[in-house]
């Protein structure tokens, strides 16, 4: 095989183009269920999935990322949640192997497994249990010769730790996400000592994904470069966050906003915003630059635009999207084809079309962290009783 | 076949679900082109059109629309259209019926032939050139045994009276709905007397579709039902609005929004904001209710499950998705799961998250209308010296 | 007396400047009171009242208006208002008039003794009840030799017309102004039958004042204008509007916007806002243009700038503010000097400043008129009892 | 005299509310010109200055500050200022003391002289110009016995310094406020140093004035207070915002917001916001508490009302005021007598009534400070050419 690998490209200066999201997009199509968020899809509809892999590749992806958020053992069986009596975590990464293999041979990408923080670990049950949820993923992306790993969407840096040692162990290079923003993680590690802590613990490349729009994701990023220089560590850079705006999060993020998940529509990135998060990125030293919630093939294919200088390439998609608009030359009204610019898209401010609508909102959100009694997971639904007594809270805290 | 037609449906009182929106979203996806919007994706990448119709049938929708929108042959030559080059009216008019019908098949919907405005009309070409071009359409939807014939898209009423008649003349239902709102059309013609010249060319429903947003659209839709009242005409009432707010347009709709058609995002409505909308096209008696652009299937969803007992039934995509956000409950948050409830979504006011936005754009436009020399069209691109009469015609207005 | 009579003013097409708000104005320097809105200060603290008169006469206004607004008895005794056991209705308006001539004569300004609306006619009292509070105020006007009279913020024409009978019984120039918008009165009469009904009573002057922004209120000036116009009859158009935004009231105004009075703030407009009612007011031809709430001294100082080359005059204010921010040219920093221009001012759309607040607000009201039961007014204060009636209406709108 | 000094009160840990804002009050109207902002009102309409006094006063204020705010012979004369032409600063000082005094007599208040940055320093002319300027000042203060001295409205801690020392000479107590926030002084001091080096200069009370909201610049307090408890020093805390939303500014506040200064209305606060604020700078430990530009008498009234339990009392002017709305008790409309609650207005978030308005704005300034070229001052009117040179400039910045 003649493809390059992760760390060849990123050790060359090269970008690499991360995907986009799966869960929000196919929760929009129909195919993943918000709440539990798990990807038994890739079982229940395979072509689902790889048309989704077949967008960001055309987009410019250079990365198909197996879709196994949240596809461990623990997780599938999460209060009640039918996919884990269906599907075990074997068959539903076996399966997003092959679909994410089938696509980026279509193109130039390289396999990349992934798994995702716990309810183990969420409800204290300590290393050994989590670990053991990684290894059965990590098991099936060895046997399946992905390229590389990535550990993403992790709230606390001890459970990041423990992914990478499990990652580490298959001898492939090993990429880390936390889903944190500039006021670190939820144990109160700050955002460049999470960096640091995931290099030593092996990780190639690190940054943030999800949970934060990408400026206020840049900002985190930003911070871990310098804790990483200041300590004398190298690790490539990596940012794959939200397609929203979230200047009004705290330390949680997204979750926290009284609009996730199903009000955030009016957050979301123009390709245009897209753009600016690219190239502020690359300007920041950041080459793995990706996407997660929200994150669509067209702001993909933003990303792949603004850098195709860099990149020296335009994707497929490009076919059917000239830079800055310049499709609407083909419009049939005259004021629309004089919007067909650079100039007009980067400077308008879009308006919201919402005046009963505040700009911000206060996030909810309790600083409870991994362990704590209120985040113990079971394998049973949600009783009444557990809702009154969060209510019961929230009623207090009102009060 | 035991499939029961449009016809019986309506006249029973039953609710009909349309489908969704094609062109923003597989702009989005990557394969259709902003600006021309021409759908010549059915050819190139039969499958995701496929795909997104699936996406439809299983979030609920009675019909299957032929993705044909701007596929008469005129349109796909317009202004250096490649689409023109490549394929034909009939072919892309062709494909589209064979995977209307596929996926059709796999649920009981019908498959229904659409056509829209044309460049010839606006050009001022007159009927006969105008309805030449219609009638390629036709030939391929009776050829392909469509179960009924949808008028979508006309801004004038001239033009569809035009096309009501070319497609009368297949003896086939015929659904007519006009891209107008409650100013009525482009040439001055009122909500009302468009829906009265509409049943009398023949129309079995009539309504509007895209340009406005579903209340706007509403709004049209009553003008239209007491205008048929008092002209003692009875015709079934059918609406396939926008999916975005647009509370700002003024006649010419949301083409005419400086956001349009890249920085619409903030405008995208919720699926709490759709169920509002089905449920008030129900009491306003509409019974064909559908989406246009930015229409996805999460929304089509929520037309379902807001008429579920109306219809006796929930959709497929039911499955992976709870009345209210059920599914939170799943959540391994607390004060997550504590948003599963109707009166959670349906008090919430989402916050936009754009502080540096306004609430409301003025629209551009210029009033200009069919036949006007500034819309005349042609095959050639658009050259810098039509641009600049364009961007001068800017410039005096601001002075 | 060298001084010209309103009528000669605007029979001639001079622009006569009317005064702007008291009521609010005064409730937040200490001297009124929020809820009854009584003008005892002028008993209290006259030289507040001759501070206030003075500040609108050199900011331009050809009008010093009494302070008499709800000065009527039964308005000064309602639901416990402790004016009304202090102060008869003779004594605050005498005392109203005595100050209005004081200003008036430190320049070329007209004196108008003013009546508003009654608790009598509110209540059901009928004509003769309501016409008794009318005339000891007009007694007090004569006495004092005002110059005309104005009847101002009535809610219903019925009530109106009374007020312009007992106005016009003096003998002397009458204005008459509803606190209405382009939807009518509270009964129900259109803004434009509510003009002919003013003038067939005997208004020299008509128009509309107080509860809606200025382009609100122009609009309703407009169809007024248009209605005397059908009817032919001669009236002179009058505007004294609100200085807030209120895009968001429907029939009875600001009153019933969840703001009112205590949260009006981001409303209030800019004096470049008020150019331009000024503009589009003369443009319409009205010739009486001033200000009811909010609207303060520089309000009315924009007024007279922006019509200066129509009134050949700029008022004594202007010493203190040049044209378009020009003073800012005295300001220390460069980049504030740069905005002393008409460019800069004209272009700006202000930013609100705060993220938590949406754009509009649903007024609330019941839709009750003159002499429905849950209007009855009475001496003693208003009880728990009647508070919890309104409470539990307001709740089972909302169940 | 029985009356109690201010360090009496401080010490005593008692509550003194200041005064509001002078110069954009008297601006609006008519009697302060917006750009050079001069008090040479105090001179040419005495009555206008004691009227304003005396609503503070009634509202609640403890301190009647002259109103001497830019009243040094060098800001008199810029940039062709009149009122260095009619005026010297003595005179204006005097006439201000005079005026002050006057109503202060009529309560328990004390008077306080206060002096504010200079063109002088600005221009770079050094300390001994620069103290110059404020002897003048002093001298005046100290003939008229005012009861103590107040350094206000200081960008640059070095040029505060100079003030304190020129104050501290008097032998009279010394508070000391800069129109700074948490980012510090504009020559990059930070704001907790600043406190510091206010209070070894000699200034008893320390804190900020203008330039930034209530709560923006409580976070720069807060900051001073911990700064001067980590060196060990004692200074009375003391804040005197502005009574406007600036969320959104940056190190230099207000001034370099686009809507400066005649675009801020829908950033004016609400009454209740202000109680806010009195609430959260009392539990921080601000003892003097008062306001700034936009700070109107009912604000002042507000912090009075808000601290009424801590200070034993209320103000004359909440005759005319209840407390959270009790007045509207006494309003007509039954659903507005519903409002009468403190539930009602602490939890209300006002709309803005302005739907083509951003939230945020993003402010101008270069970032130059005193002795920088650009801000070089003179007596002569500000030339096009200056005007020029900052345009050109301007452009540059956007290319």
């Amino acid at each position: 095989m003649g493809k390059k690998g992760l760390l060849e490209r990123l050790d060359a200066g090269e970008v690499v183009i991360g995907d986009g999201g799966f869960v929000f997009e196919l929760e929009k199509r129909g195919y993943v269920k918000a709440g539990p968020w798990t990807p038994e899809v890739c079982l229940e509809h395979p072509e689902v999935v790889r048309g989704l892999h077949r967008e960001f590749l055309r987009a410019g992806s250079d990365v198909m990322q197996t879709f196994t958020f949240y596809a461990s053992d623990d997780k599938l069986c999460n209060r009640g949640n039918e996919a884990g009596v269906k599907f075990t975590c074997r068959q539903v990464n076996d399966a997003a192997c092959r679909l994410a293999h089938e696509v980026a041979a279509e193109g130039d990408a390289l396999v990349a497994g992934g798994i995702s923080q716990t309810p183990s670990y969420l409800s204290g049950l300590g290393k050994k249990a989590t670990q053991a949820e990684f290894k059965k993923q990590v098991d099936v992306f060895v046997e399946n010769k992905v390229d590389f790993l990535i550990a993403e969407y992790f709230e606390h840096v001890e459970e990041m730790e423990w992914a990478i040692e499990s990652l580490a162990s298959s001898g492939l290079p090993v990429c880390a996400t936390m889903c944190i923003g500039p006021e670190g993680d939820l144990h109160g590690v700050s955002a460049g000592q999470c960096a640091v802590r995931m290099a030593r613990a092996g990780a190639h490349a690190v940054g943030v994904n999800c949970h934060f729009d990408p400026f206020v994701s840049l900002e985190a990023v930003r911070l871990m470069k310098e804790a990483l220089a200041e300590a004398g560590l190298k690790a490539h850079l990596m940012a794959q966050p939200l397609a929203i705006w979230t200047p009004d999060t705290k330390k949680q993020g997204f979750i926290d906003q009284p609009e996730f998940p199903f009000a955030l529509e009016p957050r979301i990135m123009t390709r245009w915003e897209i753009q600016k998060y690219a190239r502020q990125a690359y300007e920041l030293g950041v080459r793995y630059i990706g996407g997660c919630c929200m994150f669509q093939a067209y702001h993909i294919r933003a990303v792949a635009e603004e850098l195709r200088e860099e990149r020296g390439k335009l994707p497929a998609a490009h076919q059917k999207h000239e830079l800055w608009g310049g499709g609407l030359l083909l419009h049939t009204k005259p004021w629309v084809r004089a919007r067909a610019s650079r100039e007009y898209w980067s400077r308008l401010s879009p308006a919201t079309g919402r005046p009963y609508s505040a700009a911000l909102s206060r996030p909810a959100g309790w600083g409870v962290t991994a362990g704590h009694q209120e985040l113990l997971q079971h394998k049973e639904p949600t009783t009444q009783h557990e809702l009154d007594a969060v209510n019961d809270k929230f009623k207090e805290a009102e009060a």
